[in-house]
């Protein structure tokens, strides 16, 4: 049995968090999907288009890693794709209350998908996409954080 | 005395999880004011008229409760309809953050208006009105977290 | 129907914010049980009739308040003496969780015994017995914590 | 390559919500090792033997998982067994801190070795087996929160 | 040395909570700045001009207190005006989250900026500019949460 | 006027953790005094006078750090020896409870003496004495969790 994992997200940009939890999802899984939400209510910074090719240079060659954009319900992308867990990082209380929450109703709408939480390296628990783009909007440097393609993506996007 | 409990909220739309509520609060008092504050900031998915409706079709024939809507302070409208308690469920510590704030504010504004925390139906904890609006906005089934008359009403809304 | 409020603890010993849970019960119920627990598996500082006798002294001439002591589970207590809810006092985070890890399992226990939460008086938030406990034991003012009796009884059995 | 998780605990006793976490470990890996720590500085209630006998009462037979104790630290004993994750379940916030901690921890002694959370039923999130102690040292109803051996085990221990 | 201590926020409107914390920081620095971000990315109550007039307003004849406003990143203002330390109060637990995911990134842009974290006065710990707004919005009384001047510029606001 | 700021604790061991706090009260005080607790409850793995030894090693030499021992109450000693603040560390949500508990009843005892909290250097916000008296206990590696003489000093305790 091939196991597949799911790891959604917004990937608004991309971080060394979001390529840390991927490699990790590798010794969990056979095949990891990177599965890039659409449908979010919120404007995004990036496209979707922009924000595939961006995981794809920061990820680089790693031919068990495929990344796909969904809309509608992580459930339905999980069913048409045959994952069997949904991967996602852990890193302070209140991320904690929400993806409780979110593992829960998930169960509920699939119930053999099976929530896996996973801690990211220590020194990008404080990272978040939406910590990065302040950081850049405000001039900030962020290498180190992101990957290079994604570093210079936010430098163009706020015009330095 | 006739003890009255206030069981304020936005009910945009009530879930099982609102109606699980107001029955507990009946057994801490008289008489149930469900009240459906208007002044809320942000846009709603449902009028107030409609959420009123939908909260009368989910709880059925109670003699004991009543359904209101209100603008302005929560405690002005407690002093009004004579509340000496404010019902509230308490779900995940980021709610009893907020909630703890909210209640301590309002015993400031009304000092003997005591609010008290019910611990929702176990099946019900993971439960929110906004995660109902994302699933059934995404197509998912709500069938059980909401009356059949809600399920309904966020079909139409969302066109299915 | 005569609403019966358990209020359960150790009370070892009583302290204000004790005291000011009492006082709010009463806004709950039409009688209100202090239950002191005798099977903690801790060594207490104050034996159990002491602290009952410590209790009336702290709460003085109030009709509709009882005090008693329980061994065994609580839903037994509350079965025994008519209870229809237990109140508790909410503080900080990790209460919150063991409380509602209480609530859930006296529920499963007691089905319509319901848990209710309250919010003590802010300037109370930060006590609880076993502060008062430490602070006296090390010779701090412990007055304004407790009520005159207990910070007496105190005094004498830290040898002051 | 054979993904073997290790699922430790003191498991005493073992809980329903033990059980459904090994279940849902075998999603994950190929062999899951059930390890019971015999090194805790708390008295235990039951013998690790007497633990270990519980666990196979309460799995049945399952192939895929092998029941072991150790003492020592866990990594060591990973790498003993050649386990590449580590399996937790998360109920709260002060559990989520604690685990957090011994993650890190795990990482910093055997950085390839996976801590992998899981979010147990929603009907046993509550359960622990200290509470399961305390609800049967004081003669609560059991069952339905352990297997039916567990309940004898704890009938038996408590004189019942 | 002079130590110079940063109190950065929106202060939107400045609240008694924010004069408590700035006198508290006059213990630990010899000079303190309060900064006043311009900033954010929402649409603020009152102006930065209005902000700073009644942040003096409230804060009254203090020589080693000034105000200033601020726009880019902190870390940049905290090496233009020569602070060495970031005040910030704490109140809750989301509260706590925020400020350590802040804190640890300003120590990766600034590595000798130390963040500071203060206990604000208890009767003020449930106190926010968010909550005030919301008051005194909706008509309630915020004398007590606020100095004078500020009470007068929110009934200006809505327009009593 | 001379800024004098308390270190308090059990330091039983001294870890990285605490030596990292120490280095960064200097930032915030003239002096600091690091003040070992003789009056826990708790039986300690070291006697204060090896405690406070294994500090003196691990901080080396620095003129403005002073090492003391005390019992009784923490603001107490702190008026003894001048000090206007106490320095704590601050890790993790339950650790903040706590300590915010702690820092409203000493602000009741001595108003004027503040609590301040600091962030430890992200690699070693896991680390706590008691979590590396475990796996020195367990025989796993703890050079880079303590300083070589407080490594050395848990290898005779604990026989290796």
């Amino acid at each position: 049995m091939t196991r597949i994992a799911i790891y959604p997200g917004s990937f608004d940009p991309p971080t060394r968090g979001h390529e840390d939890l991927i490699r990790r999802s590798l010794a969990l899984a056979d095949r990891v999907v990177v599965a890039v939400a659409t449908n979010s209510s919120k404007q995004p910074l990036f496209p979707v288009a922009e924000r595939l090719a961006l995981l794809r240079a920061a990820v680089g060659e790693e031919p068990r890693v495929t990344f796909e954009s969904f809309d509608g319900l992580l459930v339905e992308f999980a069913r048409r794709v045959g994952g069997s867990m949904v991967v996602r990082g852990l890193r302070a209380v209140s991320d904690f209350e929400y993806e409780f929450q979110m593992a829960l109703m998930n169960r509920r709408l699939h119930s053999t998908l099976e929530t896996v939480f996973l801690v990211p390296a220590l020194d990008l628990t404080y990272l978040s996409s939406s910590l990065v783009r302040e950081v850049a909007r405000l001039g900030g440097d962020v290498s180190g954080l992101v990957h290079p393609a994604v570093a210079e993506a936010l430098a163009k996007r706020y015009g330095r």
